[in-house]
């Protein structure tokens, strides 16, 4: 790919538009904003205006609603050989597009898994994608080149692509991002009457239950409108499970000792689905939670002794998942398993027993 | 204070074991699973056992619904002279505390807002607290020694004291931890049946939203239980706010253009109420968001000008929170507004002065 054009220069526009300008990509600027592009250019996203000759690839990064359209205005004036876009939904904007005129075998829908709290270039970065997943649509009628020109996008942006169809897109984004956006705006809707002391004792489970809230609400509207019939499903069932989250608390407030059981049972079976649903997310983008692996070190019975090997593993920079310690009678010592990476663990063994720990195995 | 009794060495007990140990106050472990207390003694957080004579402070950091009864059985035991509690509710465990026969004078309810993903002895750490809000609760009843001992309790862990009424408390916690909490559990339990291609592509927002989810689900049910009336009705309103949420997306299916417009109306105001209530949490614990002053910045008009001073400004070690950006026309150039703490304009300022920066002002 040798030239881009990127429509609309946002976050994540202007971050892929960073990225490909880093690597030797000649890149076009344009939005409906121009200052927003004079923004993203004076931070060396590329130029600004249009090219005289076809681009390899136009990307837009414009808001959901406006993709189709977009999409096929361009197309006419033949901006580029192939199209794809940012959106965080995929089946309409590839419905649409015929509908408005455009050519669908040049159109691959794009999806890139990453953003930010904040919105406007001045958040971009190049590397806002790297090691992300980025997925990839395509329809009977795409052509191999325009896919191929997508595929080099996601490359050249240091990201994973992956190939979807656009309805399991749509349902997976609906779980896994719109749903939880409104119910994180709904929860910190409630703090909008709530009195200042009650605010103030606000901690960090609240802030990080509520950053994607800080979204922008009239760009978030237009994603859950785009998305609305597979985000109902989802709220809905969530509804459903809040509704007898309400019940048994209220049930318990009545102290009748012969609902309180089931209600406690309720309560608990609810939050044991939160717990088992949530070690399914991948703890880092694209890299799962169960790939760890137990590095066992010996340590005498003293006080202190565990915390010097925590502080010893600690200083060797490799992140430390989880801890696991038992006891040993005879002679009284403690076996303690740090949970680290599987690639972390030669060097993690190497380094303790440097500093003089018995590892075992 | 020179002597002090933890009983209950999870996260939270052991963490303040730790803190007072590491401040030279002679600190007794005890817990009812003795392995629990032989960890938090292996990490250092003091003696296994309980003491001859009384102690200055007993700290119960047990599960909630047993505060009360564990109170008054070592206030008649005489294990010390005052007495608290790190439970995340108050109104309850003081009403029950005379009901079985313990002695409210030498009782302080206490609440420090700090906790962690992670539970167990093992996750604690001595500065889990600093800087944190340690909520004091009184009643009328309360010796004015055994206040003092808890707020030197609070001081040696280096948090921030605050007096509150325990009903007001009681309402606040379930507005800002209680009702999240499960909010965030019912969002992660609709993973449990999802396909693995979706939960694959969730990112750092879903992490983020439910990470409170993963708290120990039993703990959590006895928390909800004892909070019950206050998080039925927060949680209520939620639903009420849910449920139009889902009836706005449902017109949005039906695609009748009348109702589309204030369906899109509903959800635009519920999405902007959560920016407007997300806005009200403070920063960082304790501090609150509004404290920012901007140091003001002349750049040149040419591509990578701003990338340059944000590189400098970064290099200098200021969390730069925000940045805005003006062009101004002639000569053509950028004003920039680089948000730092009020703390962080002086340094940040100098540093930049000293790279070549024109600062305005």
């Amino acid at each position: 790919m040798r030239s881009a054009a990127v429509i609309g220069t946002g976050l994540i526009g202007t971050s892929v538009a960073l990225a490909l300008s880093q690597r030797g990509v000649s890149v076009y600027l344009s939005d409906a904003d121009p200052s927003t592009a004079r923004t993203a250019a004076a931070m060396g996203a590329g130029n600004l205006g249009l090219p005289e000759t076809p681009v390899d690839l136009a990307v837009f990064a414009v808001p959901p609603a406006r993709i189709s359209a977009e999409v096929a205005r361009w197309q006419r004036i033949g901006l580029a050989r192939a199209y794809t876009d940012v959106g965080s939904v995929k089946a309409r904007p590839g419905q649409e597009l015929s509908a408005c005129g455009g050519d669908p075998a040049s159109y691959v829908g794009g999806h890139p898994l990453a953003g930010g709290e904040r919105s406007g270039p001045l958040a971009a970065r190049g590397d806002l994608f790297q090691g992300r997943y980025w997925v990839l649509t395509t329809s009977d009628h795409t052509d191999q080149s325009a896919f191929n020109h997508a595929l080099e996008l996601v490359s050249l942006c240091g990201a994973v692509p992956v190939l979807m169809n656009t309805v399991a897109h749509d349902r997976a984004v609906a779980l896994t991002s719109h749903a939880p956006h409104m119910l994180a705006a709904l929860m910190a809707g409630r703090l909008v009457e709530a009195e200042d002391s009650a605010v103030r004792i606000s901690g960090q489970g609240l802030r990080d239950m509520t950053r994607i809230a800080g979204g922008d609400p009239g760009l978030w509207s237009e994603i859950l409108d785009s998305n609305a019939a597979a985000v109902a499903d989802v709220l809905a069932s969530v509804a459903d499970d809040l509704d007898r989250t309400v019940s048994a608390l209220r049930a318990l407030v009545e102290k009748d000792e012969a609902s309180a059981e089931s209600s406690r049972r309720d309560l608990e079976e609810l939050l044991r689905r939160g717990t088992t649903g949530r070690a399914r997310i991948p703890q880092k983008d694209g890299r799962p939670s169960f790939d760890l692996t137990a590095v066992p070190v010996e340590i005498s019975d003293r006080p202190g002794a565990l915390a010097h090997l925590l502080a010893d593993a600690g200083a060797c920079g490799v992140n430390i998942e989880d801890v696991r310690i038992e006891h040993v009678p005879d002679p009284p010592r403690g076996l303690v398993e740090l949970m680290v990476e599987r690639a972390a663990a030669g060097p993690l063994s190497a380094s303790l027993r440097n500093s003089g720990w018995l590892l075992q195995k």
